[in-house]
Formats: C-alpha cells, sequence, structure tokens
C-alpha cells in the first residue's frame, strides 16, 4: 500500500504538507473518503495518512463517521472565518444583495487565481441551483463570463497563460482559438462588460462587469441566469453600476472610475480585429459566430 | 519572546497541533495579525509560530501582506468544500432559501456545540446585516432561539452543561436563572417552536423550529428580524413547515415527524412547572416576564 509514497522523492513533506496532501483529497464530489481512498488520492503512505487523519480528527478538521472521513466543523469555521474577514467580500456584499434583489438573478463575485476564477460569494434563491457554481468553487477562466471580464483589463501576462493552458472545447459555443479568444477580450474592453451565452455550461447564460479603477481589474461580479439572454443585456448596466459601488466602498470615490474613453487600458491589444460596434445589439449580433 | 511557549509544558505539540494554534489567532474580530500578535494570541515561540506561518503561507491557508498575515483563498476553499459536503446543509439549502423567499426575513442553520450554536448556513438579503450572525459563527445557545429550539429536545447531558457553563445576561432580557431558563424549554416543547425577543441582541427577534423527526433534535431553522415579533409569531408555522420539509429531505417521508401529541419525547422535565395554555398568544403573555 506504500507504492504511492510521495516521501521516497524529493525531499520529505513536512507534516503540514502532508496534512494539506489530506485534506486535498476531500476537495472532491465524493464527501465521505475511506482510508484506502485517502491513500489513494493523496500519494501518502497508509501509515503516514492513517496517523494524519487521526490528528486532523482531533483537532476537528475532519470529522470520523465509522470507516469514513469528511471534511469538519473546524474546517467550516476557519474557511468561513476566511472570507469573512476577506475585504473585498466584506465590501462587496451589501451591494451584491442588493443586485440579486434588484434583478432577481443569481450573483456572483469572483477573482481571477491562475488560469481559472474562484467564486469568493454566491448570492442566489431556491430557483438557481441550476448553475453549477458555489463559493469556493472554480472554473476556467477562459469560458465564463467572470473570467473574461478580468482577462480583459489584465497584463498579458495573465492573459497568455489562460491561453497556452489551452481553451478546451466545454460545451459547442465555448471559443476555442487563441485569435477569437483576444478578439473576445478585445470586446469586452470595447464593451466595459463580457458575457457568456453557454461557453462554459449549456443553458447557463451570464453578464459580468470587471471590478476597477482606471487599471486592471482585480475581480468581477456578475449575474447569471439559464436561458435569460436578452434579460442579461438589460441588467448588464446594473452589474457595472454594482462594480463601481463596491469600488468605491473600497478605496473611496476618489478612485472612482473614469470616463469609459479615458479608462481603456493600454493592454497589449494591437493586431487584435476590433470591429466597430456602436451599441450592444450590434456587438451581440457579431458575437453570434461563436 | 519565547515567555509563552506551551511546548515547555504537558507533551510536545505537533506541528499540526502548533499550525492549528495559529490558525485559531485568526478566529477573532481583527482579520491582520503580525508575528509578535500571533505569538500573543498562539503562545508559541516566536521562531515556531514564525516557521509555521511561512509553512501555512506556502499551503495558501494564510496569505501575507508585508508585516500582516491573514487567513487564505486556500482556507476559504477547504471550508467552502467542508460547507457544500455538509449533508445537512444541502439537505436544507432549497428549503431555507424558499423560507427566506416567503418570508422575507433572515433564515439561518444551526447546530449545537457544545454549549454553543454553530450557523452551518445563514441566507438574507440587503437589509439583514444588522442581524449579528455569519455561516461558522458561534453564540451561546442559551440566549438564542436556535439554540433553545434544539436543547428542549435534548438530553439533560446536553443541557446540564449549558445552564453548568452559566447563564450570563445578554440584555435586560436574557433568561439567566436555571429553573427559568428549564420552564423556557418546557415551554418550546409545548409549543414546538422556540422565541427569542431580544435575549441574545438588543432589536433582534427570532423564531426557531427543531430539525427532528419523533425524538431527539439534530439541528434547527430559525428565522430572525429586528423589531418584528408580531411577525415572528404569524409565520412560526412556516419555520416548523420548513423544519419538517428539511427532515423529509434527510430520511424521507417515512419518518416524518408524528403527531404532536405522540412527539413529545421522554425528556427530563419532571418537576418543571408547565402553565397551562392554549395557544401562542396566552404563551406570549406568560412570557412577559422575561
Amino acid at each position: 500500500m506504500t507504492t504511492h509514497a510521495v516521501e521516497s522523492e524529493g525531499p520529505p513533506l513536512s507534516l503540514l504538507e502532508k496534512a494539506a496532501k489530506v485534506l486535498s483529497a476531500f476537495q472532491t464530489a465524493q464527501p465521505r473518503l475511506t482510508l484506502t481512498e485517502v491513500v489513494q488520492r493523496s500519494g501518502l503512505p497508509r501509515s503516514s495518512a492513517h496517523r494524519i487523519l487521526d490528528q486532523l480528527v482531533q483537532q476537528r478538521w475532519l470529522e470520523r463517521e465509522g470507516r469514513d472521513y469528511r471534511l469538519g466543523i473546524g474546517m467550516l469555521e476557519l474557511g468561513a472565518m476566511a472570507a469573512h474577514h476577506n475585504r473585498l467580500r466584506r465590501a462587496a456584499l451589501p451591494h451584491l444583495h442588493a443586485l440579486h434583489e434588484s434583478t432577481g438573478h443569481l450573483v456572483h463575485l469572483t477573482v481571477l487565481d491562475g488560469t481559472e476564477v474562484v467564486y469568493l460569494e454566491r448570492i442566489g434563491g431556491s430557483h438557481d441551483h441550476g448553475v453549477p457554481s458555489r463559493v469556493g468553487g472554480r472554473q476556467p477562466a477562459y469560458c465564463t463570463a467572470a473570467g473574461k471580464a478580468i482577462l480583459a483589463f489584465s497584463d498579458a501576462t495573465l492573459v497568455e497563460p489562460v491561453i497556452r493552458h489551452g481553451l478546451r472545447p466545454r460545451t459547442p459555443r465555448t471559443i476555442t482559438r487563441p485569435e477569437s479568444f483576444r478578439g473576445e477580450l478585445a470586446r469586452v474592453r470595447e464593451r466595459g462588460v463580457a458575457f457568456d451565452y453557454e461557453e462554459g455550461f449549456q443553458g447557463v447564460f451570464c453578464v459580468a462587469a470587471p471590478l476597477r479603477g482606471a487599471g486592471r481589474a482585480i475581480a468581477s461580479i456578475s449575474v447569471c441566469g439559464n436561458g435569460a439572454h436578452r434579460e442579461l443585456e438589460r441588467i448588464a448596466p446594473a452589474v457595472l453600476g454594482c462594480a463601481r459601488s463596491v469600488w468605491q466602498a473600497m478605496f473611496g470615490p476618489g478612485r472612482r472610475t473614469r470616463k469609459r474613453t479615458e479608462s481603456t487600458p493600454p493592454l497589449p491589444t494591437a493586431g487584435v480585429p476590433q470591429p466597430a460596434m456602436d451599441n450592444m445589439m450590434s456587438w451581440l449580433r457579431f458575437s453570434e459566430w461563436m
């Protein structure tokens, strides 16, 4: 059972690194794992995994029920405190609630982490369980409105790794060609908001606005629905307004977004075709090639 | 700086226990801590705290910004997964949303942990920030409707430690005498729901229903507002109905709550005065002695 031993390669792992490996094994759709499953997923020797599982149960980071282990209330409490202390989330929360109440749709607060977006907050009602997002969950950035809104206002050092990592088709509408993706980001800069019409999940439509002042985006706010893409066009201004309000709540009115003509950052868009489009509808017609 | 060293007393702490102490230091209202503050709060030697902080930053369980540390996105992700995997929360979520939407008030899902309640979920709108609760947060069980609803349908082995731990006054309306508290739990059993009229926080009113079949409570569902106690009387049946729906979602209709006359469990209520009260209004008049 120790054939997966990672201890035999490279420098020995610290107990904390091993504990992180064990806990990562629970970052899966399966809530309960046996010792054998933890060994398989973590690559740790069985004796080591067993000892660490015991210690994690003592800390209440895991709970044991018979032969099964699952994430415990201690981990829920620490994670909830991490969310509670997150300055961005705290500043955004009342505005996200207001956006949800005014639109009736599912609202997300999202940050970019490498090539993925992570949902810091998700505010929805009983009808929004069809959208496969959750707080702390991840999605590839390239196929979400939330990710495109951030990437469009990011340096090439963040955008290029996303493209290099691969624009794999998730639905027939996913943008998979690098030049098309760069063109899409240019259109997001043009419009100020990003749309996702079933690029990540069939039946899921989103609109996202970057959280930014005059420069790079630090996060995005998005509204999702299913099958309501005309509705999303209508509420795009509200999403933009929400993003501006959150920015001001964090940095004060002195750093509010400047007029749109001034706010387009000097990003590496040279060579990207930017078709002339004067209003949202013409953009939407153009985007039908997706 | 090592005068607080806990390593010199008792068996040496494992690295994981030390890491838990460091992380616990962040379970406070203050989001950012310096090394010195972590040393003070954790009781660990400075060198040990520094080494562990470094390792926690590597795992992204903490983030470092200049001289400050704060809980990181890795911890948020693990905690969010713990919440996502929680079977009770998953079963309850659509019903909690429906209860929030039908009442317009803040909704909680709560479990008992020792003498405290822990909020597993909190569903509210932009107007509910006045209620000082948060997911993963704790409150003393005795002064919350959520706690009383669980304790009323719990064994004496859970109730007596709460009383022994002390019924400290939080507001002028907190129930602080043990015999009064036992009487209150008897009234909760009688009514099937618990009320909190500013017993924990001034201006906060709640109603809670236990999550149970015919036996002990495993959790509670509560609705809170501020200054709307007539409203809470009106929606008590909806809270009870929500609790029944969640119970059925978890265990199936076969284990639904039996008729109320049958469902009163054989709890140690002997000797507790149970004033005759036929309806909620008479109970509310009686409760005015609080």
